[in-house]
C-alpha cells in the first residue's frame, strides 16, 4: 500500500544520508529488509565486533607456539614462555572464523548477487575463510602438531578486506608498480654489472697477502652480489672497500662510483617516481569521497521526491520539509550538524525543497564545528577582576613556560653532577626539594588559572587539559613520596620501601616534568605548523601503517615458518625486529653484528653460555643462510625502500599543501587549525555536476528511479 | 668625430651581442678602451688562465705538508710522503695571487667606481686576497714553520666567486636557510628531550650487572647525547639499544619513538622544507638568463640605432642592416647560429630593422641545432642495396645487443666456476677462446655497419661512436695478447711477461666487454629517460656541486689543522673520507670501526704494528674527542643532511619536470634529446615587455641613450 511504500521510501532515504556521511557506497539492496539488514550490520556495535575479532585473530600471534612475549630477550636469563594447550587458540580461532563467515555472508546478501561476481574482493574473502577452516580442520587432525599453517600468512587479509581505505590505497600502490619495478631493474642491471666489474677487480691472486678484498667480500658470485648489495643499504659501507683502498687508493673509485650511481641517483629517483604518483593521489581520494556524500544527498532527495504525498509536477521533482524532518529524526548523525539542518529547515519558509535546497541543506556536513570556547565567569570585586586579568593573561602562561624551562634546566644540572656518582653516594635532597618547589608552583598556576578562566574554560582548552592533568599526576606522586618516606633533608636518601623505591620516584617525577615540557609547542609558531602537519599526516597514513601491518605481519610468519627448525632462539628477537622500520638495521644485524661479536666472543670464550649463544646464531648465519638472504632482500625491497618512499611521498604532499595554505591565507588562529584534509583541499575540490550524479544513480542495481 | 663614434656604436654592439651570448650581465664600462679590455678579459684564453690558476692553488692541497699522496693507505707499508723544500709551492702560491690580484683589479675597473661599493662580492674577494698575501709573508718570514694557515681555508673562495651560478646558487641556500634552522632547532629539542628521558630511564642502579646500558652508551650528558645523535644516523642502530632489549624488551619502544620521530618525520620534513623551497629554482634562473639575454640584445639595438647613418626618424628606431652585418662579422660566436643570422637577414628584402625584427633574428640562439645525420651511401649494384638494407635495419643492432649479452654470460660463468680455483689451476683457454670469437665478431659488426651507413654517418651516431672505439681498443689488446702470448690452446697458462700478465689482460678485455654491454641503454626507453635525467641533473647539479667542493676543501683544510698534532698517519685516510658523501658512515668508522676493531686488535696483538697502529687511532679518539665531536657533527649537517636533501630536492624537481613532458608530448626521438634546460622549460618561460627591457637599460651606469 501507499504507506509501505512510503515508510520504505523514508528508510532508503535515511540509509542513503548515513550512507553520505559515513562516505560509503550506495550500491546495496534497498527493500525494507536489506535496509533494516544493512543498518544493523552497520551499527557502532557490530562494527566493533568486526573489528575485535580482527584485532583478535591478529593477536593470536603472540601467543601461539613458536614466538613467545617474555620481558628479557636474553636467552640466557628468559625464562620459558607459556605455551597454549593444544586447541586453546584454536578455539579462539574458530570463533573469529565465524564471525568472518557471518560478515562475508551479510556483505554479500546486501550487495545482491550481480554485483558478488563483479567483486573480486569478496571473491577473495570467502577462498581465504575457506582455505583457513581447512588448514584449521587439519590442525586440529595433526593435534596441533603440524608444522606448516598456512592461515597465519593469511590472516592479515582479514584486516585489509575490512578497510576501504587500504583498499584504495593498495590500488594505488598497485598501479605505481610497473614504474617501480622499472627503476628496481635498472637497480639490479647496475648490481649485477658492478658485480662483474668487482669479480674481475679483486680476483684471487698469486700473492695471497694481496688479495683480503677477495677472500673478505668478492669470494664468489653469491658472495659478491650479496656485498655490494649490502652496501647499496650502506650498512656495510666503509669496511668493505677498506682492505682494496689500503692495497691501492684508486680502488676507491669502484665504491664511489657504485656508491654514487645506486644510492643517491638510483635510489632517489625511486622516491620521485613515487612521489609523481602519489602527488594527486590526496586530492583523488577526498574528491571521491565528496563524490559520494553528493551521490548519497542526491539519491535521498530521490527517493523522497518519489513519496506519493508530494504534488506531482513534471517539471522538477520537490520534496516536502515534512518527509524531509521524518527523515532527519530517524537519521544516526552528529547532533550538532542534525539541529544545524532542522534550524535552517525551520527559518526557511518554504514547503517544498529543489534538489539544490536539498543538497545545500546538508552542506552543513562539510563544515567543521567550530569550537566556541565557554565565557569566564564575571567577577564583581575589583581584585577578583584584576587577578582575572593578570592570570588570564597570556604572559602568565609564558611565565608558565619559563618555570617549566627552569625546571628542566635544574633537573639536567643535577643528572650532570650526579652522572658519575655511585647510588649509595646520591644525595636525593636536592632534587627532591626543588621539584617539590615546582610542583607547588604548577599546582598554583592551574589554580589560577581556573580561577581566572573558570573551570569549564579551562578545561576547553587541550593545553590546559595536558598540563593540569601532568600537573594533578605529579602531585599525587609527590603527597605518596612524602607520605612513604617524610619530607625531604640533607642525606635524604631511605631504603626502598613499598611499590617503587624513593629514586624511581623521583626519576618518575622528572620524567612527567620532561614530558610536561611540551606544552610549549602551540607556542611557537613554526612548531606548531610541524607538529600538525605530522598530525595530518598521521591521519592520512592510516591506510598505509593498515598495509604496513599487513606485510610485516605475513613477513614475520613466513619467517617464523622458514626458519623455525634452524634456531628456537632466535623467535623473538626476530619478531621484534620486524616490528622496526628500516631493515637495512636488520641486514646489517645479521651480516655485521651476529657474524663479528660471535667471532670475537667465541674465541675468548670465557662464558660458556655466550658461546654457545653465539654458535646458535652462527649456525643460524651459515645453515639458512641462502634462503636468509633472499627473504631479507624482499623484505629490504619493501619496507625500506618502497615503503619508506610512500612515506616520504606522502610527507612532501601534506607539508607543500600546508605551506602553500599558509602563505596564500592569513595565519591560522592559535587554535583552531583545520586538521581534516577535506577542509585542506576544500579551495581545489570540484563540485560533481547534475549530469553526473544521475547518470550513477540510474546504474544503480537494485533502485529504480520513476524517471 | 662620427667616425670614431660609429666605431664605438659598432663596438658596443659587438659586446652587448657577446653578453647576451654567454648570459652576461651588461652593466660594465662602454668606453673604447674599456670594451677592449672587456672582451680580452672575456677571451677565451684569460678566462681559461684564470681557471687553470684556481685549478692550481687548490690543488697545492695534495702536495703540501700534512696530506701526502700515496698508492696505499695503509701506515705499516705507506713510503714517507714527497715533502716540497719551503718556498717552491709558496712561490706557485704567489704567482696565484698574482693572476688574481689583475684578476679583480680588472673586474673592479670594468664595472665601475659606484657600483664596485655595491658589490659585496668584490670587496670579500679583495679582502681574501689581502688576508693571504699577510698569511703567506708571515709563512715566509717563518720559513714555512708555523703552524696555523689561514690562506688555505681561504682558498675554495676564489673557486666560488669565480662562477655566477655558484653565486646565484649560493644565494637560493641562503633564503633557505631560515627554515632549515627551524628544523635543525626542533630537531635539537627532540634531541635533547630525549636525551634527558634517556639519562633519566637508563641510570645506574645499584646491581652492577644490570646497567649495561648506562655503561655503554648513557654514562654522562655528552656521552648520551653522542649517543642518540649517532642514533639519527643510523650508525649505532640496533647495537645502542641491545642491552636495554635485552633487559626488558618495553624499553624497545623508546628506541623506536626516537627513531621514528626524528629519522622518518623530522629528517623528511627536511627534505620536504628544501624540496619546497627549491621547486622554482631552476625555472627562476632560466627566466633570468633569458632575461639577460634578451637585454644584450636590446641594447644592441639600441646603440645601433644611434649610429648616425640611421636616418632620424621620430617615431620609431631602426637599425640598418648593413650596421648589423658589419657587427656579426666582430662578433664572437657559434658559426651555425652566424650563418643563419646572415641568411635570414639577406633573405628579409628590407634596409631598416625595428626592434622586434632585430629581436627576432636573434632568437636563433636559442634554437638547439637540429643535428642531422650525413646521408648513407649510395651504392650501384644490387647486392651492395641488399646488404646495406639488412646491416643497416635496426634488427642487426639487436642482435649486436644480444651478442653482447651472450658475450657477458660467457664471462660470467667462467667466473663462477674459476671463483673457488688457485691462480696455478686456471686455464685461461676457455676464456682466451670465446673472446676472441666474440671480438671478431664484433669487428665484423662494426665493418658491416661502416658499410652499410657510410663512415661520416655512422661516426655520427654516438652509441656507434662508443662501440666503434670500444671495439678497436678490444682488437688492439687481443692482437697484443697474441704477440706476446701465441694463440690460445688447452693449457694456455703462460708465465709473466711484459708489461701485464696474460691474466691482466684478458681481465682488462673482459672489463671492456663489460662496459661495451652499455650501449643497450639507449633501446630501452625507460633507462633512455633515466639516463637523460641524470645527465640532466649531472649539467644543473654543477653549481651545487661547486659549493659541495668548496665546503669540503675548507672542511678538510679545517680538520688537518685541528687534527694534525694527534695522529700523523690519520691525515690521509680523513682527507680522502671527505671527499665521500654520506659522513655518517664517518662517524660510523671513528665511533665504531675504530674503536671496537682497535680494541680487538690490540687484545689479540699479534702484531706490533696493528697495536701502535690502534693505538694511534684510540689516541686520537680519545685525545681531542671533544672538538672532534663538535667537527663531525657539524660535518654531517653539511654533508649528509643538508645537501643530500639539496640532491634530492633538484632530482625531483628535474625528474617531474621530465616526467610531465614525457606525458604530453609525443615520445622523444631516439637520439635527439633535448638537453638543455632552457629548452625543457620553454612553454612556461615568459618573454621580458618591452618596458622591462627598457626601464633595466635606463638604469645602466655606464650607457647613456639618447632617447
Amino acid at each position: 500500500g501507499t504507506g509501505t511504500d512510503n515508510d520504505l521510501y523514508i528508510n532508503q532515504a535515511v540509509v542513503f544520508i548515513e550512507d553520505a556521511i559515513q562516505y560509503r557506497s550506495i550500491n546495496h539492496r534497498v527493500d525494507s529488509k536489506s535496509l533494516w539488514l544493512y543498518r544493523w550490520y552497520y551499527s557502532r556495535t557490530c562494527q566493533w565486533i568486526l573489528s575485535l575479532t580482527i584485532t583478535i585473530i591478529l593477536a593470536l600471534a603472540f601467543i601461539e607456539k613458536p614466538s613467545s612475549l617474555t620481558v628479557t630477550s636474553d636467552v640466557r636469563y628468559r625464562l620459558p614462555a607459556w605455551n597454549p594447550p593444544c586447541g586453546l587458540t584454536e578455539s579462539i580461532e574458530l570463533l573469529c572464523f565465524l564471525v568472518f563467515v557471518v560478515d562475508v555472508s551479510v556483505k554479500s546478501y546486501l550487495i545482491g548477487w550481480e554485483e558478488f561476481w563483479k567483486n573480486k574482493w569478496l571473491m577473495a574473502y570467502i577462498l581465504t575463510l575457506i582455505v583457513s577452516l581447512t588448514d584449521w580442520v587439519v590442525s586440529l587432525s595433526f593435534l596441533c602438531a603440524e608444522d606448516v599453517r598456512i592461515r597465519r600468512i593469511l590472516r592479515p587479509f582479514f584486516l585489509l578486506q575490512n578497510s576501504s581505505m587500504m583498499k584504495k590505497t593498495l590500488k594505488s600502490i598497485n598501479s605505481t608498480l610497473p614504474e617501480m619495478a622499472s627503476v628496481v631493474l635498472l637497480l639490479a642491471v647496475h648490481l649485477s654489472l658492478f658485480t662483474m666489474f668487482a669479480m674481475l677487480l679483486f680476483a684471487r691472486t698469486k700473492d695471497g697477502q694481496q688479495d683480503k678484498e677477495w677472500v673478505g667480500y668478492f669470494r664468489n658470485l653469491p658472495e659478491s652480489l650479496t656485498s655490494l648489495l649490502v652496501l647499496l643499504t650502506t650498512a656495510n659501507n666503509p669496511d668493505v672497500m677498506i682492505p682494496a683502498y689500503s692495497k691501492n687508493r684508486a680502488y676507491s673509485i669502484f665504491f664511489i662510483l657504485f656508491t654514487v650511481l645506486g644510492n643517491l641517483f638510483l635510489m632517489n629517483l625511486l622516491t620521485a617516481i613515487i612521489y609523481n604518483q602519489f602527488r594527486g593521489y590526496l586530492l583523488k581520494s577526498v574528491q571521491s569521497s565528496l563524490f559520494r556524500r553528493r551521490l548519497g544527498i542526491r539519491a535521498a532527495f530521490e527517493v523522497l521526491s518519489s513519496l506519493k504525498e508530494t504534488p506531482a509536477n513534471a517539471q522538477q521533482s520537490y520534496v516536502s520539509v515534512g518527509a524531509l524532518l521524518q527523515v532527519l529524526q530517524k537519521v544516526e548523525m552528529d547532533c550538532r550538524c542534525k539541529q544545524a539542518i532542522t534550524r535552517s529547515l525551520k527559518m526557511c519558509s518554504c514547503d517544498q525543497l529543489s534538489a539544490t535546497q536539498f543538497q545545500k541543506l546538508f552542506e552543513e556536513l562539510d563544515k567543521d564545528a567550530i569550537k566556541q570556547h565557554p565565557p569566564s565567569p564575571e567577577y564583581q570585586s575589583n581584585f577578583m577582576q584584576k587577578m582575572q586579568f593578570a592570570f588570564g593573561h597570556a604572559y602568565f602562561g609564558y611565565l608558565g613556560n619559563v618555570v617549566a624551562l627552569a625546571n628542566i634546566i635544574s633537573i639536567c644540572v643535577v643528572l650532570v653532577m650526579d652522572a658519575d656518582k655511585q647510588p649509595s653516594e646520591r644525595d636525593d635532597f636536592f632534587l627532591g626539594a626543588i621539584n617539590c618547589f615546582f610542583i607547588l608552583y604548577y599546582l598554583l598556576e592551574m589554580l589560577l588559572k581556573i580561577l581566572a578562566l573558570g573551570l569549564k574554560r579551562y578545561l576547553s582548552y587541550p593545553s590546559n587539559r595536558f598540563d593540569g592533568l601532568l600537573t594533578v599526576i605529579l602531585l599525587v606522586l609527590e603527597i605518596a613520596t612524602f607520605a612513604v618516606y617524610g619530607f625531604p633533608h640533607p642525606g635524604w636518601r631511605p631504603e626502598f620501601m613499598g611499590l617503587l623505591s624513593l629514586w624511581d620516584m623521583v626519576r618518575l617525577v622528572n620524567m612527567l616534568i620532561v614530558f610536561r615540557f611540551l606544552r610549549i609547542i602551540p607556542n611557537m609558531k613554526f612548531m606548531a605548523l610541524v607538529v600538525t602537519t605530522l598530525l595530518d599526516l598521521v591521519k592520512n597514513l592510516r591506510a598505509f601503517a593498515g598495509i604496513l601491518v599487513v606485510v610485516f605481519y605475513a613477513f614475520a610468519i613466513t619467517g617464523i615458518m622458514l626458519f623455525k627448525g634452524a634456531v628456537v632462539p632466535l623467535g623473538n628477537i626476530r619478531f621484534f625486529y620486524f616490528f622496526l622500520f628500516q631493515t637495512s638495521f636488520y641486514i646489517k644485524i645479521v651480516v655485521v653484528y651476529f657474524k663479528e661479536k660471535c667471532d670475537f666472543m667465541a674465541c675468548f670464550g670465557d662464558f660458556q653460555a655466550e658461546v654457545i649463544y653465539c654458535l646458535l646464531y652462527l649456525l643460524f648465519v651459515n645453515l639458512i643462510c641462502r634462503w636468509a638472504k633472499i627473504y631479507f632482500v624482499v623484505w629490504w625491497l619493501i619496507s625500506s625502500v618502497i615503503w619508506v618512499n610512500l612515506f616520504v611521498a606522502l610527507l612532501l604532499e601534506n607539508f607543500i599543501h600546508k605551506w602553500d595554505r599558509r602563505c596564500h591565507r592569513e595565519p591560522l588562529s592559535d587554535i583552531e587549525y583545520q586538521r581534516t584534509v577535506e577542509l585542506m583541499f576544500r579551495d581545489v575540490l570540484e563540485e560533481p555536476t547534475e549530469e553526473e550524479l544521475m547518470e550513477k544513480l540510474h546504474q544503480h542495481p537494485h533502485l529504480q528511479l520513476c524517471r
